[in-house]
């Protein structure tokens, strides 16, 4: 493959892209190091061919000005918030249903001409925390994304868990109150429903804020109500990480998203109901709970290693 | 070390015994095909000290039993129903409370002069289901054990998932509804209050019968009454099923317990719930649900052949 600048490649490197309800974040990442060398972004509005296209544009841009850095592309990685296949096609994501079934990582990879692999943004986000972030070292590692929905990912025995068909890790859909509130699913009470950045929003709401951000804020200025509410949603998120460590024994359980700025409030208020929520828990070691570390390049990062894996298992070291 | 018969031992064996709460299972397990060629039970009941001398007891009763058979019994596997550390300790167990903290692992291997491995009985289960039984073949299994509680355990990805501790597959203590009765650990509305054995038996007396069992007995006779409890209890089951699919994405998954003696009724009334419960389930292959093939032996089976293969890595090809 010819390189566009005239000076010859020196490194080798991947790019990743995270494709979310609303927006797609792309990073070229330096494969030896897993450094992030240079991003973009882009909105991932229209249908699936649009997205195809945008993606495709993506990786021109950062390709293109790789080649300045000295760097060349071996390999794509997409993660796709939604149920992704092992042959990177979308089967079920209620956040961007035009992709739903449409060939995405195939477009994208006879446009582009590189190897693409897909799989679901947070399955990526955890590899790259797990192996760059606030997971490091540790071979079982839960990652809990806090944002409009939830996202999660595991590695287990010092494995990425893929499952069955690639589908692992989607927890927010595990119903963890039958009178709850009813979700886009259709299903009642999922833990989604009640411990997204969405739901701490309508918990603020109902209690007379204008949004989650806002009670967030009167919270940091002592308002009693605010911590109130906010201290009722990290029962809420610990209820379903509780049940994550009574099926898989995490020992660290990262909590990633948006919700990741509130900073200690969040990480003090989930580790203690964690611990009196846990069945059990005063017979067995704590769990940690740490905050991530990779910020919104996460799951674009963990894409591009994952490309940058697969690459390594096609060509050989 | 002597065998006690004055012939050669010809084949190699292994030990496992399954505590549960009421009595110990013991099987004498041939190493290379994992036959059970012998068997013996007790209870388990009195003292940690009790409990070890009746485990003492039962590997000597097979042992010497095994030298008629020309085997020699290279090791001892435990599975017991609690968590238990990768120290072959229990550290929780609501129905071995006497058990708990107490080195029965170790004084039972000081006992018997042989290597003593210990995990979950559950867990023990889902290897022998996994590799003789209703899970063989298949790289992504849950065994779910319906009794006096609910057990389980996993295989991912081809490996049996032991987590951080060693406490991994206890979603029976998953808190499913936080408004349902309260169970022996002090939570509100685990699974394993709503969907085990003990649960289908309080359904079944709240309706009127006697017990589970004759609910069951009247459902085979075409009582409309029970078989509305049945289906309202296998609803149960699968909701905790559901939440297992999102976390684990599962091929397989394996009913067990004492439960596997409804047969058929069982494993449609799980499996047509599992499929409406499940989100996305339209757009994903549906999840198979099988009986246990091994019975009562499961357990002790499990036991013996985890110790079949500590033996083998520590002593080689």
């Amino acid at each position: 493959m010819s390189i566009a600048s005239g000076r010859a490649a020196t490194g080798r490197a991947t790019i990743g892209l995270d494709v979310g309800g609303t927006k797609v974040a792309a990073v070229l990442v330096e494969s030896t190091t897993g450094t992030v060398l240079d991003r973009e972004r882009a909105s991932s509005a229209g249908s699936a061919t649009d997205l195809v296209a945008t993606l495709t544009g993506l990786v021109g841009t950062l390709r293109a000005r790789s080649a300045g850095l000295q760097m060349e592309v071996g390999a794509v990685g997409l993660g796709i918030a939604g149920l992704v296949d092992r042959d990177g096609v979308v089967r079920w994501s209620p956040n961007l249903p035009a992709s739903v079934d449409h060939p995405v990582a195939a477009e994208l990879a006879s446009g582009v001409e590189l190897p693409v692999v897909a799989t679901n943004d947070a399955t990526a986000a955890t590899l790259a925390e797990s192996r760059l972030g606030a997971g490091r070292g540790c071979d079982d590692v839960a990652l809990v994304t806090l944002g409009t929905g939830i996202g999660a990912g595991f590695v287990v025995d010092g494995r990425l868990l893929r499952g069955a068909h690639g589908f692992a890790g989607e927890p927010g859909h595990m119903v963890v109150d039958p009178g709850g509130p009813e979700h886009l699913t259709g299903q009642r009470g999922p833990w989604e429903a009640l411990a997204s950045g969405n739901a701490l929003g309508r918990m603020a709401t109902e209690a007379g804020f204008e949004s989650g951000s806002s009670a967030v804020a009167a919270m940091a200025g002592g308002d009693t109500t605010a911590t109130d509410v906010f201290d009722r949603w990290c029962r809420e998120v610990a209820r379903g990480l509780a049940n994550l460590v009574v099926v898989l024994d995490s020992r660290r359980i990262v909590l990633g998203g948006g919700l990741v700025e509130v900073g200690e409030p969040l990480r003090l208020g989930v580790a203690s109901w964690l611990a009196r929520l846990t069945p059990g828990a005063d017979s067995r070691p704590a769990v940690e709970v740490v905050l991530a570390e990779l910020g919104s390049d996460a799951g674009a990062l963990g894409a591009g290693l994952l490309a940058g894996d697969q690459v390594e298992l096609q060509v050989g070291p």
